[in-house]
């Protein structure tokens, strides 16, 4: 790992860090939930309750951004609920209401980082929480990506990016700054792909 | 893949499809949220909801169990929100509020499936779903996997078990029948530990 590439990513991680924590009295109601009763084949039946997120299902696609040198990006962001209180991980975001997977991929792309990608590849897909959600992430490797555009970010989301070698993020995710199920399982996942490249 | 094997599990499946659903009125409120506030280091302000899975962080652990035959032990179980209304997958479930994971691990490898572990390993953690819990699932590899109990499950709870060869489970995620997140995670996770076995 890269001496100065840690030491901007701890920078990064510093400034974003929660430094204070207060529970509200009221919400916006962005999780909600819808309960169900369902008959099996057998005849059972089960009570089960579906998580909603802001009116949707929670599908979302997860990037890889591959850039033209090789290096990939990441995104810094608080991740207020972790321990850390910041995480490192891939471009991601919630797919719209009627929108196409691979259209919202390159959507959170360009609105988390400005970059834009000439090949995008769906390498996998799973549910997030099989529980109670059916949420279907998307893992996308998005090659020979170009800053085109500014970030465009919603008032309450804050996302930083940088990029690092294929390697270097392995060893982020062994010093414990990539933490997310769905990044990691991205990492996983990309392995096919881009040990040929 | 075994052909009577593979027989075996689409009569599992089928027996646990959901044959019907239906919206209820009233639920019991499994799924909660609590609203935060919290300023970063750099003055920002962010609100954030906090999902709560029956009063508890959602926390979980997930138990691949190895057979002293080498077979992996999956459990099969209706995944009503999911395209097939059913998953194959592995022992799982939350951690309860002041439980250690490993205990916890070891209760649910009990509960859903009758088997004790002489050894579990564990292998990874992550977050589940970073922008809104703080629900932190632990892999575990249980092994020497042996029979002393029934199952114990909740009332609610209906789960089916079968082995399969570590190569099955591959195929067995080629085929569409592991498409959850957690199990998938474990699938990768756990490479590194069985290649050499």
């Amino acid at each position: 790992m890269r001496k100065e590439k840690l030491e901007e990513l701890r920078n990064l991680i510093e400034e974003l860090k929660s430094v204070r924590c207060e529970k509200r009295r009221d919400g916006k109601n962005f999780l909600t939930n819808i309960p169900y009763s369902f008959k099996l084949n057998n005849g059972r039946v089960l009570y089960r309750e579906r998580l909603i997120k802001g009116g949707k299902d929670g599908s979302a696609t997860i990037i890889m951004p591959v850039l033209s040198n090789t290096e990939i990006l990441t995104v810094i962001e608080p991740r207020v609920f972790t321990e850390l209180t910041v995480g490192v991980g891939f471009p991601a975001g919630y797919v719209e209401n009627g929108e196409n997977p691979i259209e919202g991929a390159r959507r959170e792309l360009k609105e988390e980082t400005g970059y834009v990608s000439s090949k995008l590849i769906e390498i996998d897909s799973y549910y997030q929480d099989e529980g109670c959600s059916s949420a279907l992430n998307r893992l996308y490797l998005a090659l020979d990506c170009k800053k085109k555009y500014n970030q465009s970010l919603d008032k309450d989301e804050i996302v930083r990016y940088m990029s690092f070698t294929y390697d270097e993020l392995f060893e982020l995710e062994k010093m414990g700054y990539i933490r997310g199920g769905n990044s990691k399982l991205l990492l996983e996942k990309s392995k096919t792909y881009m040990k040929g490249r």
